[in-house]
Parts: C-alpha cells; sequence; structure tokens
C-alpha cells in the first residue's frame, strides 16, 4: 500500500479538457491520484445529482500516455453524471481510504464572484468538503480550450503545498481563481458581490416557433479591494474560503422580531 | 394597470405538479401571478443553468380552469430549462416590472439541511434573490404526488403576509420547510449540518454492463435546538434565512496566516 498522499481530481468540462489533465500533472507530484470526471462537458451544472436516471461509471487508460498510469500512482474514469455525482460515486464505489485533499478544475474560465454559484467544478469541490475532505477548486480566467495552464500550475503548487500541512474547520473549502497569464502572486479574498444581467437571444426555429439563448452581462457594483474580482484585476490570484452552510446567521435576530409566534397553533 | 402585488411563482417538480398548484392558489389571494416553471420534473438541479441549449418558453392556458386565468390575475409558462432558467426568462422576457415576491415550491419533499444545496426549488429562489427580488421557496415534508398541501397554505399565508411588509438586506432570502400534517407554529432556525451517506445501486443491464442507482441516507449528527431538523421534527414549519454569499468571513483571518505573500512573483 502506498504511503503518498491520496488526491482525489474532478472538474466540470469533462475528462477530455485539458485543464484536468494540467491539474492532474500537478496532482501526481504530491501523490497518488484518483480521477473522476463527467464523460462530457458539465459546465454550469451548479450542485445538480442525478436522481431519475441510471448512471455510468467507466474506467479509461488512454486519459494521457506520458503520465505514470499503474493502479497505485493514477487511476482514471468517466462517469456520466454531474461532477457532483462523479465525486458521490467516487466516495462509495472507488475510494477505500479518504484522499488527503480533493482538487477540481483546471475550470475553462473563471469561477469568481456570483459564479461560485452557477459552477459544476467548484459544486464538486463542495460535495467533497461535505463528506469532509480538503477541497479546492482551481479555475483560470480563459475560456478558450487552448489556454496556456503553465503558469496556473505554480498557483496549484502553492495552494496544495501550504493545505496539506494545514486544516480548515469542517465545512469550510477554498476557491482559486487565477488570472490569464503572468501570475503577481495570491490574495485572500471575498467572493465579490456581483450578478449576471440576463439577455436572451430569442430566434425562429425552421417550423415558426421562438427558441432562445441564454446570453448575459456581467455586472460587477461591488468596487471593495478586498474581493476576487479586484485581485484578479490586478493580476493576483484570489482564494476564497468558501462554505456550503448557506444560514444567514447575521439575519436569525432580526426576522425573530417578525413575531412569527402569533401564528402558533395554526 | 394593475395596482396589486406582482408575485413570480416557480418550482423544480415541474408545472403540473400538484405543489404549485397549490401555492398558485395562495399567491393569488395575495395580487397577480406569473407562473413560469419547467415543463418537465427538474429535481436536484441545483443552480444548474442551460448554456450549451436552446431553451423553449411557452404559455399554457389549462393550468387550472377553476382558477382565474386572464392577462391580469394569472399568466401561466412552461419552460423547457432548468428552475434557475425559469426565473433568469422570466426576467428578461416576461416581467415588465420588478415582482413584490417571489415564491418557489411548493416542493414535494423537504429542503430542510444540506437539501437546500441540492434543491432546484431553492435555487429558483435564490437566483430571484440574487436579481434582488423578495424570494421564499416552500418545501413539504411529504415526497409524494397525492401530498395533503392545505395545512402548507396557512404557513404560506403567515410568511407572505409578513414579508410583504417588511425588507431583509440585499443577498437574504428564506427556506421554509413544512412538516407533514398538522403544523404546530413557525420556528426561525439555522440550517442542520447533516449530510447524505452515497450508497449506489450497482446494477448489470442486459448487455452485461455496469450501471448505477443514485440512493443514500441522511445523516443528521447535530443535535443542536435551534436548527430546521429539529423544529421539523417537533411539528414546527421551520423559516431558514439563507444566503448566497458562499465567502466564509470568519475564515479570512485565519488564511491570511497561512503565508501565501511568500509566493509573490511566482
Amino acid at each position: 500500500m502506498s504511503l503518498r498522499p491520496l488526491i482525489l481530481v474532478s472538474n466540470d468540462d469533462g475528462i477530455t479538457a485539458p485543464g484536468i489533465r494540467a491539474l492532474v500533472e500537478v496532482a501526481l507530484e504530491f501523490g497518488d491520484v484518483l480521477v473522476v470526471a463527467p464523460d462530457k462537458p458539465q459546465s454550469a451544472m451548479g450542485h445538480a445529482i442525478t436522481i431519475n436516471q441510471p448512471i455510468r461509471l467507466v474506467e479509461i487508460h488512454n486519459f494521457d500516455y506520458s503520465l505514470p498510469h499503474d493502479k497505485h500512482s493514477l487511476r482514471t474514469y468517466q462517469c456520466s453524471g454531474t461532477p457532483v455525482d462523479c465525486v458521490k460515486i467516487a466516495i462509495d464505489k472507488l475510494l477505500d481510504r479518504r484522499p488527503d485533499i480533493m482538487l477540481s478544475g483546471i475550470n475553462h474560465g473563471s469561477n469568481s464572484s456570483i459564479n461560485v454559484i452557477y459552477s459544476g467544478t467548484m459544486s464538486a469541490a463542495v460535495e467533497a468538503s461535505i463528506d469532509g475532505m480538503k477541497a479546492v477548486g482551481f479555475s483560470l480566467c480563459d475560456y478558450a480550450w487552448t489556454a496556456d495552464f503553465e503558469p496556473a500550475k505554480s498557483v496549484i503548487r502553492a495552494v496544495v503545498t501550504e493545505y496539506l500541512n494545514r486544516e480548515l474547520p469542517y465545512g469550510t473549502l477554498l476557491n482559486v481563481n487565477i488570472p490569464k497569464g503572468e501570475v503577481k502572486g495570491l490574495k485572500i479574498c471575498r467572493q465579490a458581490m456581483a450578478k449576471w444581467k440576463e439577455d436572451f437571444d430569442r430566434r425562429t426555429d425552421p417550423f415558426g416557433r421562438d427558441y432562445f439563448w441564454m446570453t448575459g452581462q456581467f455586472v460587477n457594483e461591488d468596487h471593495g479591494q478586498d474581493t476576487d474580482e479586484w485581485a484578479l484585476s490586478q493580476g493576483y490570484a484570489s482564494i476564497v474560503p468558501t462554505q456550503f452552510d448557506l444560514t444567514d446567521h447575521n439575519r436569525m435576530g432580526s426576522l425573530n422580531q417578525w413575531g412569527f409566534e402569533r401564528y402558533d397553533k395554526i
């Protein structure tokens, strides 16, 4: 049995994406790697899971012939489900011990600010964190399939080195976004409070019926200099401590003054 | 132009679910209603959005012939997308003013505790909140299609009455879960820190290949008496103030001590 750290890897761009290839290459420097990734692109799937249809899970041996690929150092599976499904089935069917860390990505495109909530890449990391693993989602702010992931690898090395030697309490994971090109350094940030302004493109099909493509504009009116958007705009990688407890604890006091006790025995 | 409140309604069980029928009936007591709901069940879709295929949006006139159904009091649309898509396309293509409140549900089954993160019903409400609307997700702890929604209606009336007269700051919405049967009252709660333990059911198809059904057991080791799970177990409806800022602000200080400034100019 190997004594090297065990690293679980997934993403949302699918098993064929160059981004996950780059992440696995760095992960192998730290330990043995189990990849369970979607068999097709699953971007923007959020925290979706597959409950109404069966899921396929297939071991593949052609992930990358140039990487060490034996049953100890690197095992790779493709799954027909969502990114969250990939993590769940890895936990139940493939892992015989808890991974030392789970890494998700490298996403082709930003998952900063409100994008974290739509991202399958981040949701895979969140699911690992729910299970109690250390977990990090990595995203490069470049949507191109041919993006240059080399500068991102240094950021990944730094984050994994530090996180493997430290603990965060249950319920916290990391969302790391990396600017395109040269990286000036790493900044601890909060998620910018920005949003997408919807703009559906209406078209007509050959049969005369309307259909729509979702497009949108990213609108950031949060001008704080402690946000991920600000750090990225300055050339820094952003590290946001991220949680999955959605309770707004600060609002519990004011809600208690709404007088809901008047509705007892309704 | 009507001066009644305008209420946007969606869900994740789809436009044909009895739960959304019950919610619309209550909503019509408060104002004019626009329904935009999935044209098929979309449970457990989380915050997924549809970016790789086009979306259909069709007005329907047979939602319920017993309800008032003219262009002012009730308009109903089915959408081929996810619950979040429904809210986004309503904002861009159907609404000519901001709704006074957005209501999602009534979900067939619980969205308490960690279920909030998987729920399409809650994600629709979260999306409305991101856009700046007052928003509430309602769920009945009964998965049956034939569930009795009558006791839930009193809870909805109470929550909508109070919320229409008050404000919550941007970034906060409400997650309301309602126990099956008689409701003792309403409690402000935090989300219980519980999780699902995965248990994939492996089967073999007629061609000799494995496939899996996702199943699981809900495990709650959070025994606090201020949680939604506790309130529901005692016969109370739970109201959790819910946020979509996933930043774990309490961890930013400790992360700043990890020494990432050592990696400047990496």
